[in-house]
This record gives C-alpha cells, structure tokens and sequence, in this order.
C-alpha cells in the first residue's frame, strides 16, 4: 500500500481488525462519516463515488446475507469494483491455504479484502500477509469492529450521547463477538455496560473489562437505557449449554414483562439474524417505538461506507 | 417509499405481484418500453442510466439461472446497484424467517426487491412488511408476470396483434404458473386461449377462466396461431401424474406430425428450461422459422428493464 | 456479432478457445496491450471503460476462485456488466443441456462468455452455437489459454524475452490443460521446452510436441532458466498415478536442493492453486527473489482485461 506524501489518512492503522485499534478521535471521525452517508442513503442523495477506482472483495468463510450483503452495497454505493467470494466453494477446497487465497486476492490488485472466518485472529494473520486494507467482518469469537460501530452510531442516533448510558448486553455472551467489540466500543466511549446471561454463558474473567455481570434478568435490566439481545448461536455450540430454548426463553428472553425493568425509554437493539420467540418476543422486535433492529441495519451500509472511505483514504488510487 | 408530489408513476400499484393486478393501458406502456428497450439491447445503443442510484436486489428462494441472471442484467444496464441473494445459503440457515430477511433488506434501502419463492403468495405476503418495490419472480405455482409480460411481448413482435389469435397451452398446466399468468394475461389482451393436458395435469375448474379444454394435443392445436409448450416440472410432481416420459412425448409431446394441425404460420414457444424429447421435438425446438424461444429470452430482458424503470419512475431517487 | 466494415479487430477469430489457433502477431498484441494494464494496475490508473456497453458472462462448470475472479475483475476494470454463473447450482439440474444454457445467455445479447468445462472439447462445441465471443477458461486437460499467455508475460516481464529460455514443466502434466497450453504457446514463441514427470504422469506421444522428457528431476533441471511447476491434480486422477505425496515430493517436489540443479538465476512458477510440500517447498514458493507465483495472478487480471478488449474491439457496440 502506498501511502501519499501528503497523506489524508484519518486512521492510524491500514485495517481494521479490532475496535481496541481504534482511538476515540478516529471512531469520531469514523461515525461522523457514516452518519452523513446514513442520511444520504435515506435521501437518495448523490453520493460521491470515492471508491471508484478500487477493488473491494469480500471473502466470507462462514455464511451471511446481511453482513456480506451490506458490506457489498456499501462498496457498490461508492462505485467500487466490488467481488464476492464465496470461500466453501473456493479452492480452499483444492487444498489451498487461508493465507495464498488472501495473497492471490492481493496480487489482484485488491484494495480492500473483507473477510469473515470461524477461527478466532485468523483474519489478523490474514492481513499480516497482504498489502492492502483488511477489515474484519467476524473471526470466531474475537470480535466483529462494524457491528459495534454500528451499534454505536444507532444509539448516537437515538439517545444523542453513548456517554453514561447504562447499557446491557444480554444472552450468550460467551460465544458472541458481537458482544466482545460491543463491550469494548461502548465502554471507550464512557457508556456503563452490564452483561446479563445464563452463568455456562459468561466468559471467564470478564469482569475484567471493567463491566457488572448478572445472572438474573429482571435484576440485571434495572434502570437500562438500552438492551441488547444476541443470538443463541447455536451452531458454535458444542455441547449443552442451555436446558431448552423454552427454558431460555423463559428466564433470558426479553418480554414485555421483563422489559418493564429497564427504564420508561429504553430501546432494543439485536444483531440479527434473530431467533424469534428464543431470545426475544416477536411483538417486542417489532415494536418501532422501543425497537432499533432496523436501523441497526440501516447504519450498517452507512459505517461500512464510511470505513472503506476511511480505509482508502490517502492511498494513491 | 416517497412518491413525488408531480408523481409520473405508470403504474398504479407500487408492485408487481400478479398480471391480474395489472390494467390494459398499464400493460401497454410496460410493453412498449420494453419493445424500446428491445431494440436498444439489440442495437448495443447508449442506455440512459436511469436507475443509477437505485438498489435493486435479486432473492431467489429457488435455483434459477435463466430468470436471474435477466433480471440481474437489466438491473445492471439501467446502471442500478445490483445484488444478488442465493437464500438457500442465506440467514434461513441461521433460522431468520422470510419477512426478517425481506426487511433486513428494506432496511438496507432497497428500491426493487426481486423474488422467487416455492410458496404460493409467500411474495405477495412479503411485499406487504416492505416499503420498497417487489417484483414476484415466481411463486409457487401462483404466478410469474414478468414470463407473461416477455411472451406477450415476443407474440407481438411476431404476429404484430394479440387480439384473436388462437393461443394453446399445452402439458403440466396444473404445477405451472407460467401457464397461468399467460392465461390471464392474454385472455386480457384478446386473444382466445386453450389448454392442452392429460386429465392429471389440468387444474380443477380451470374452464372458469373462459377458455377451451383439450386432452385430446391433436384435436387441440386445429387452428392455433401460438403453441405453447409447458415444462414437465418433475420436481414439483408429488407422486404420480404422467406413465412415463416416452408415453408423454407421444401423446402430449410437440413433434412435427403434431404441428401439421395448427395453423401453417403457427409458431411455437417455451418458457424454458426445456426438456428435449421429453415435451418438445429437439429439431422442432431449434427450427428458428417455427420456434420463438430465443426471442422470449431476448425478449426477458427487455420486459424487466421496462418493469424496474416503471416501478422505480417517480420515486424521489 | 456484427464486425464493423472498417473493421478493427486485432484477433482474426471471434473465439478465444486455444492458443494453437493464435498467431505470433496476434500473440505480441495480446501480450502488448496486457503488459499496458498490468502497469495501470498497479499504478491505480485511469483505465478508460472500453466494455461499457458490453455484458460478460462468466460460465464455471467447476468450481474456482482465481480464474473466475480474475475474470471477473477483468470485466469489471474495464466497466462491462459482469454477471457470473456457478453452473452446478442452474438450469443444469432441471435438465438442460450444456447448449441451450449457453443460447440462452447469448440471446440475453452477451457480448463475451467465458466457459469452464471438465470436458475437453465442451467449450468449442458451445462457440459453435453462440454468436458471442467465447474464452475457454479451461476444458478438461485440454487448453487453458489465458493461462498461458500470463505465463508468457510474466516470464516476458522477467526475462525480458522468451526465445531460447530452457523451460521446464514439472509434475502431472498428463492432467494438465495449464501444461498443454503453455507448451505450445512458448515452443511457439521460441522457447526451448523440456517436461519433468514421473513415468505415469507423461501423455503418450507427448515428444512429437518436439520437447525433451526426463523422469529424473535432477537431470531434467540442468541449465533451465524457468522451472514450472504443475498442480497434483489429484481431483481429476482416477486410480493410483503417484504412490504417496510424500514420496512424490521427495522424488518430484521442487525443493532447494533439486533447484540449485538449474541455472543460477532460475525463477520459478506454478499456476495455483499450490499444493505446499506436496509439489513444492513452502518456503520457496514464498521466496520473492525466485518465485513468480504472486506475478502470475497480477498478470492474470492484465492479460484477461486484453483478451476481453480485443475479443470485441470492431464490434458494433
């Protein structure tokens, strides 16, 4: 990657891996980027297309439609020549690494690979190989930066400041990468996390990070502003983890009655794909008053633009 | 979806589910745009890029090339961003239903979702939770109007009038709904339609629908303008509804002998994909004197360019 | 298609099925115009959109992530509406042949198809029924010809030129359509060819070609100037041509001892993708003063982006 002389970079570092990477001024910078393109989206308006002379690929390990999908809009938006790998069907299977499927992308001529994998710091190793901008679009149960940016630019968006907001993060903590960049990004920008969940469902020493743990919903949801549901990822779920979904549902789904706790305008927030009637009440997710799930979507296409701007920002194209 | 005050929409509904929903003058103005756009694919004139800001997203519940790939070649030389969605490898896995994946899709500001479905009225259904345009590519054996739009089309430019020509619709009526958009589509335009079936295949009470019923291929292609062959859509058969395929090509099969009874200029059509042999003649299916199955492909591009441009016209983009 | 009267088509066949069917001159515009877009690649240039009006399909009967992409982003570059199909998942199932896919797209007006096919042969057949201009992207263990004219240029790049260069093509040439197509391409343009094999992995008659053949890979190196390695096509080996990996690549790996048999300045290739420590070391695949391998896939994107300029330059687009 050739950096100008004269160099407009507004990120440090030429990927983005982790939100523990980023500095609270370039995630400024980073959401106020995408809350423009989150209204232009809306809009309609004309968007410039500052990525038209680039490659972007996604190269995706596990399956996804809304990740992959958005990440793929976002580059379409900004006019970038955009592929998609599907990597079961690659020549990964013909016995090819990880790693010379990413170095043969970059000899492309990528500018920007985004890649999901199962394994945990794979996609670091990934963008230790190549040349051009890696973003992590999810690697095992480390972290997944655009969701938390994301989230973040929802509550922005809803509750003005992220600043003390009480925020709980609900469910199967332990499997979650979304929860892991969640807790890390809100809690950098001065928000009071709490995770709630099931004691098989909490990671070890993660009151480390600095956040209360509970085990018990209705206590844990007291005085919330916002509460975040994951999914029960059940196929990284190796053993029994929870008695039934039915029990599950029954002591960690959010309901209305169990939504009470939290405060008069608390909002919800999900990552989706969600397991209906598992961790959430179907006529709470669908509640536009107290549900963000949509607009976590929506601000999805509009950080991603901004992140492939950011990241190609200053690169001589 | 935000109509503009001097709204220039054609059409009326914000749709397209069904022919049935569609007016006469409705289906004159997609007609003649798509004859224009006909020429134009034909001529590789200068396309105006009219849906240059759009999103337009293809979701196909069933496998299909043919139909996709049209549709994802018309968004394409109308300029719009175009993705394209295998839903079988989609959240479905992860178990997020039909409207969440339609909504994620809504949210991520679509203009035009395009979708196939193996569920009668699982379209019609989905349109109803989004505020984008849909466009059903097929449904169950609902209907297909974009298949009855290119027919109408190919007929047109071939027999220059609709109106009173002798149309005959032959072999699996009762899983198609190919079979019967066309019906009602060309009824509405004139013409005088028959179908043609062994008695298993044809739908109950069909006659309602004002046209001729045949057992008889022989008997049923006297005097016919237009034949128009049915694929024998084995993965829809539940058990048993033809002998065997040898018995079907002799008794319901279009060959030559069997064409001697229609009108001397009669020409022949096939939505595709054929099964040669099976319920057409090979050498009579590429006699292109007689068969106007190239041209209903050609001509598939052309009507959904004019589809998505007319239930795109008029929206604030 | 429609050649113009004044015709500029650098190319005298509308195909591009087989580098036998190359002349020296249309090799040298080939190889001219993609060493161009090589260094406009790499320096991000303006590359002027000369397919902008034009539609490229891609058609993969097996699976692939380099060609395919490789292609892709060729069309993409050079601003065609690019459209792939992975043909395992279309109409193929419902039972169409080979051909009538391949009229289909044609009639949906493709100006370039581009076709991978395990049958020899498969690829010719269909060009034959298209009027389209049609890439054979690999048929069987036939040709692959854009392989072979990056290999060209890469080595051209390297060494400046290709006549009297002692080549050496290494391993399971008897399933190589990489192997065939590189043999006939560099024997025509002067250089000197030689293959490394085990007995079982040499066609018969392959010395008719007019090369040299050696079992032994220590003599077989001796004074190369370019030592190319082929992938152990071991999807495509039915029943037991190599007793063990380990012993293969004891015998016929290309390792730093056996190299140092060559020339001092010898550099090394291999199509990808790479079967590490089965057909080469890993660390000499990754030593960037010797290996070309990451060249390889950068001229790939170049030569694909000729290839499509020429296949349809003085056709009326």
């Amino acid at each position: 990657m050739k950096l100008l002389k004269d160099s407009k970079r507004a990120l440090l570092k030429p990927h983005l891996l982790s939100v523990e990477d980023l500095s609270i001024p370039e995630v400024d910078i980073l959401l106020n980027k995408a809350n423009f393109y989150a209204d232009a989206n809306k809009q309609k308006g004309k968007i410039e297309k500052t990525l038209k002379r680039s490659t972007v690929i996604t190269l995706f390990f596990e399956t996804s439609t809304r990740t992959k999908t958005s990440f793929e809009l976002a580059a379409k938006r900004l006019g970038a020549n955009s592929i998609g790998i599907n990597a079961s069907a690659s020549a990964i299977k013909k016995g090819e690494t990880l790693i010379d499927t990413a170095m043969t992308l970059n000899a492309m001529h990528a500018d920007v690979l985004i890649v999901r994998h199962p394994d945990s710091g794979a996609v670091k190793l990934l963008s230790e190989k190549v040349n051009c901008a890696v973003i992590n679009a999810g690697d095992g149960t480390h972290e997944h930066p655009t969701q938390a940016l994301l989230d973040a630019l929802t509550i922005k968006r809803n509750k003005k400041n992220i600043k003390n907001l009480n925020i709980a993060i609900c469910g199967d903590v332990l499997h979650s990468r979304v929860a892991r960049s969640n807790i890390l990004l809100l809690s950098k920008l001065g928000a009071r996390l709490r995770v709630i969940a099931p004691p098989t469902l909490i990671p070890k020493n993660i009151e480390n990070l600095g956040i209360e743990v509970f085990t018990d919903m209705k206590k844990g949801l007291v005085d919330c502003d916002i509460v975040m549901m994951l999914r029960l990822q059940m196929e990284r779920m190796k053993g029994l983890y929870v008695p039934s979904t039915k029990e599950y549902f029954k002591f960690y789904g959010l309901d209305h009655e169990k939504l009470k706790k939290a405060k008069k305008d608390a909002l919800i927030m999900h990552p989706g794909p969600m397991n209906r009637g598992i961790e959430i009440d179907s006529s709470l997710a669908d509640n536009l008053d107290r549900s963000l799930i949509h607009q976590q979507v929506e601000m999805g296409v509009a950080v991603r633009m901004a992140c492939l701007e950011m990241l190609t920002l200053g690169i001589d194209k």
